[in-house]
């Protein structure tokens, strides 16, 4: 269906998530999925995807591209702080 | 020199690393620079590297390459685990 599907990590359950990407693929056939994070989310992205491409998705789902980055924005107290982004796309295998 | 330096990211001061990045390319006249980290470490290998770039070496080093896997070890208590990395590999702008 869509081609741009991001799933957003957080604090919810580790397995949500990768059940979430699994699903995209298996049952509603995503060709790409874009698994996005920021701060300290980063290190779960990875391991999120690593472990949806490896165990559950193996040979047919792969990582296409990663691209990092930052974020400027204000904190409650008004302050500029800056934060590292990180989105993998994880696309079929052809 | 050595076209092939790596920098893990552990535990040290935050400045310590982004310090050590930038004098490779400063001072060592390295070309290319891998940051790589595993676990919880990578947010932080993400933050250093946008550091080094965005802030101190400006239009001269960018982001060339990002590769994202995985390690299976045994712990300490001898349990089979797995842990992402992550390679960040700089280099300078042409």
């Amino acid at each position: 269906m869509a081609d741009d599907i991001s799933i957003y990590i957080g604090e919810k359950p580790f397995m949500n998530y990768v059940t979430d990407v699994v699903m995209q693929f298996a049952t509603k056939k995503a060709t790409t999925v874009t698994i996005k994070a920021r701060g300290k989310f980063i290190s779960r992205a990875v391991d999120i995807s690593e472990v949806a491409c490896k165990r559950f998705l193996e040979g047919t789902v792969c990582v296409k591209d990663i691209k990092i980055g930052s974020e400027d924005f204000k904190n409650k107290e008004g302050k500029d702080v800056r934060v590292s982004t990180i989105e993998i796309t994880l696309g079929k295998v052809n």
